[in-house]
């Protein structure tokens, strides 16, 4: 299926519109609802899912399970992708047994660090293994995801051998700004923001 | 300073990108070369500044680190917001003694726990209380912020006990769709749409 760039953000967008009716409960929804209730375009929403065979049927609208698998395989979440994580601290360790990383979808299948003291503990399921490693753990396992939870310092040398290593996309939870690779996917979290938006809404609040 | 909550986040957008190129080491940056950076529309950026007396200069454009200044004055950020974790796992302690939460805008001043085990251990310079002195807490240090690390079943009725307790707003990392206070500002982390969103880019890559 060749969608483009724009479409995949707004499928995206669309899936965690759907998940939260799930969670509550609704077995159907117009695309008129979804657009009211979220904030969206209907003829947009309705130009989307068409795009994948996906036709509200008038007067009844869209099942909302069914739509949540189409979606799913439209966005490549109905395939496990394999991950590792590199830096075996406490957000790394957390991280590594955090469910979301581990499901239908996504999988930790090693978990890396630098420390000989560390490399042979186990996290969950998993021996902490040492970073030289490193392209034999992605071989191996035919992992996809990294995900670098290392001190500042190491973050930039990490994620060039993640590269290196023939890593296909980076989730960096190291404070730093990193020198990214063209072309290779890599995104940023810093909780920071989340505090931040917090207190503008407090702001927001007040005015 | 009276500014709509929509400008308050658009406002929070121009931080971001300021201080990309604050770390870039850009010094002055005009409304036409921010919006055609980071995708934005110059007039409206001039038009949010200007609400509160900055004006750039023609063909100079605005100091980075002025304004950055200026932003954060605005934003609520130039105050000192203290702030709570409940629940002291790993993501817990690691998050109470992440940088980020600590610096001239966020203060960790309490960790809590509801296990009698981990209360009176150390987490950097904070010993952990019991959830038991939550609202106690709350008045000591004017906590304004709630940190929410606990178990998923744990999860809702901490989040109430925050709320009553006198606490402003609440960042959730527990898994679960909490039932909200009205009005009162929470956010929930999901780790797992920044994986999801990786897979999205390496899916549009190939087309």
């Amino acid at each position: 299926m060749d969608v483009s760039s724009l479409t995949l953000n707004r499928l995206s967008l669309y899936l965690r519109c759907l998940r939260t009716l799930q969670e509550e409960g609704t077995e159907r929804i117009s695309s008129q609802q979804l657009a009211e209730r979220f904030d969206l375009s209907a003829p947009l929403i309705r130009k989307d899912l068409a795009q994948f065979g996906e036709f509200g049927i008038r007067g009844i609208g869209y099942e909302v399970d069914h739509l949540i698998d189409r979606l799913h395989s439209a966005l490549g979440l109905d395939q496990q992708h394999p991950l590792l994580v590199v830096g075996m601290g406490r957000l790394g360790t957390a991280l590594a047994r955090y469910l979301g990383f581990n499901d239908a979808t996504f999988r930790v299948v090693a978990v890396l660090d630098n420390d000989a003291e560390k490399v042979g503990k186990e996290v969950g399921d998993l021996t902490i293994r040492h970073t030289d490693e490193l392209e034999e753990i992605v071989r191996e396992y035919g992992v996809e995801l990294g995900v670098l939870t290392v001190p500042a310092e190491a973050a930039q040398p990490m994620y060039d051998a993640l590269v290196d290593a023939g890593v296909q996309a980076v989730l960096n939870f190291a404070p730093v700004s990193l020198q990214l690779r063209p072309g290779l996917p890599s995104k940023s979290v810093d909780f920071r923001i989340h505090l931040e938006e917090l207190v503008y809404f407090l702001l927001a609040k007040e005015d």
